[in-house]
């Protein structure tokens, strides 16, 4: 199986040209869309779309990302296999979250041209490189035919956690989905017993983390909360609502997590009060 | 084959994933993509979509549906098989316009969690239950062993088609396409020998009901007119442009039609007039 | 393989349909979209895209090409085969750009309603008429069963390329793209040894045709550059940005370019002033 992360949209051919070419070196293989819709140049976005995509593909899937700023400059193309899947992408940091997770990946630069179409063009690499030589892994070739070894690719600088204080840890807003959900780098599990609230936007969301949208009282707090989203990363929502149009913040915006440590303390005070102060 | 209708949108990579599991249980299964931009948890939008495209499929198509704000609570997930496919949806209503026109179907709750992913999280059952289920459904999986019976699935109430007075019959706009159609849930059959016109959004637009676009004078009433559209129900039309940005209504808006009764009635008076009264 | 070009969207469910209805007639044949957001009835994009689109496919591919203000009138529907592949589309215009460079096309007319779906609407011949035929073409059909041979298909008038002055030639945005590239349908290696710029929407960019969007300085000109895109025609862009919305043009707006003939000449002076004039 190949899948497909572009910020090519859907208005343009140039995605169906790599299901062309694809199609045209290896017919029996599967292609499937993972988004053509990320923002224009937009690494960081790919990144993290990248990594909540990939677990969920059977093994030995070749994943090919093409948000390529600096395409036909002199930026490598890196081909980076792990013990689970084969990551085909320009070398601008968009594998930084694939290779976090993977230390065991090797990586190897895409420079040998007889796996390429023959005419190159410097403006679409998606079509003449990694279209055809994702078909050619796909059906078998071994990374170590591509290039030589690589061991610095870039990598982007991930939002940090940071403990502000007993109890308080601050993380930031790393997505934002089509539903208006706000996804955040903190992971629930890890921030301690129980979550009392949170402050993003100058709002209070009151805690705790819910296991379902539904079990939010939508009266209640205006219907935002805290919830454990699907790729096991704390979200603010609104039930049968958009969190990013009610708190009127993206991705970047700053998050306060404050759990429970015994003492009571400042800030969410378990009633989503929901409105800005 | 496995159909896909959802309110992910395609920007992010909800709709990919769904692909991706499928695509581990039952690589050589066909999954086709209905539509992943209905409004999100607009049940609604997705029944209607759903009865529109569920005829043209193959017998024995597999139709995923996941526009499910009661994601993780207590709501039921249905399997419903009819005589020409299976479909897999929320207990929300989603499966209202199908079941009406299938008497014959048999549904079955999903509970047996021998065919869910090994951790169902309770924010995403469309990767960890849905998608799953399905192919497994696809590949033979008899639906009677998912769970138990069910007689009572929630039903949506469906808008009314009345007679208003002689030959004139009230509905409602029940969906707005992307070239701005609005598309009615009356049947141009049904109601009687010849349509005089129609009322909705306060401009009478002419009968009689046309063939095709192009047999409308663009020239006259602005280009508004009457249609049987490809579903069977009556459309209102603007030639080469959009009647929902020409007459500023949506899904919900009131439509009176008249029809010939041998005496002149006052409205829809042959010719369009395109105004706003 | 089958691709599909539509004005369809993705909201609806049309495009979901075709893939229905081949699926049903022929499901070993792989189906790619190539876009369904081509501009409702925009003809000439739907030939632009085509274009751009068509030579990357495998041989015999069968393109669907489905953009039809005139569905249900008494327009053909023209079946093409040149050397490379087959083509149906209404015979509006829209295979112009295809037939210009495959002056050893053949055409039929698509009448032999017994490839058709039994029952035929007057407003959704893609999923009444193209489907099926395109499905049948694909296992084999040879297009001389479907109709008559044609002689006289529609075509568009292309926009011309004009010589204005010594060195300076006029042409026009013919497509914008999602990154706001403007594509004109002027090719560089056509134009003469140098470009030193060009003119559009009263800014001048400067020269010389760059070979990436990186090899210009993001502080010079604002970042405007020319350069030679992936269909081979020059093209006015922004670096990690869009010349659409720097520049306020689109489709139509009129490009002049200017060449090297020995003398200097008044406008493009070498170095991008990227400001209105």
């Amino acid at each position: 199986m190949i899948s497909l992360l572009t910020d090519f949209g859907t208005r343009d051919v140039y995605a169906g040209v790599l299901h062309a070419v694809i199609g045209g070196i290896a017919p029996g293989v599967r292609v499937v869309d993972l988004t053509h819709e990320v923002a224009p140049q937009d690494v960081t976005e790919a990144a993290f779309l990248l990594d909540a995509a990939a677990p969920w593909f059977p093994p030995g899937t070749v994943h090919v990302c093409v948000v390529d700023p600096g395409v036909g400059s002199d930026r490598r193309i890196l081909c980076a296999r792990t013990r689970a899947a084969t990551f085909l992408a320009p070398d601008n940091g968009l594998l930084t979250r694939v290779l976090e997770r993977a230390p065991e990946a090797r990586l190897n630069a895409v420079v040998d041209r007889s796996y390429f179409l023959p005419e190159v063009s410097s403006t679409f690499h998606g079509r003449d490189v990694f279209a055809p030589v994702a078909a050619r892994l796909a059906l078998g070739l071994d990374p170590a035919a591509l290039g030589p070894e690589v061991r610095d690719p870039l990598r982007l600088s991930l939002p940090p956690e940071r403990a502000l204080a007993s109890g308080v840890t601050a993380g930031e807003v790393v997505h934002v989905d089509r539903y208006g959900n706000l996804i955040t780098n903190l992971r629930p599990g890890a921030l301690g017993p129980a979550v009392r609230g949170a402050r993003v936007g100058g709002v209070e969301v009151a805690g705790p983390v819910r296991r379902s949208y539904a079990e939010q009282d939508p009266r209640e707090g205006g219907g935002l909360l805290l919830i454990t989203g699907s790729t096991g990363l704390l979200e603010v929502a609104v039930r049968d609502g958009s969190a990013q149009a009610r708190l009127g913040v993206g991705r970047g915006a700053p998050v306060e997590v404050e759990v429970s440590t015994g003492a009571p303390a400042a800030g969410a005070q378990g009633s989503a009060r929901g409105v800005r102060s």
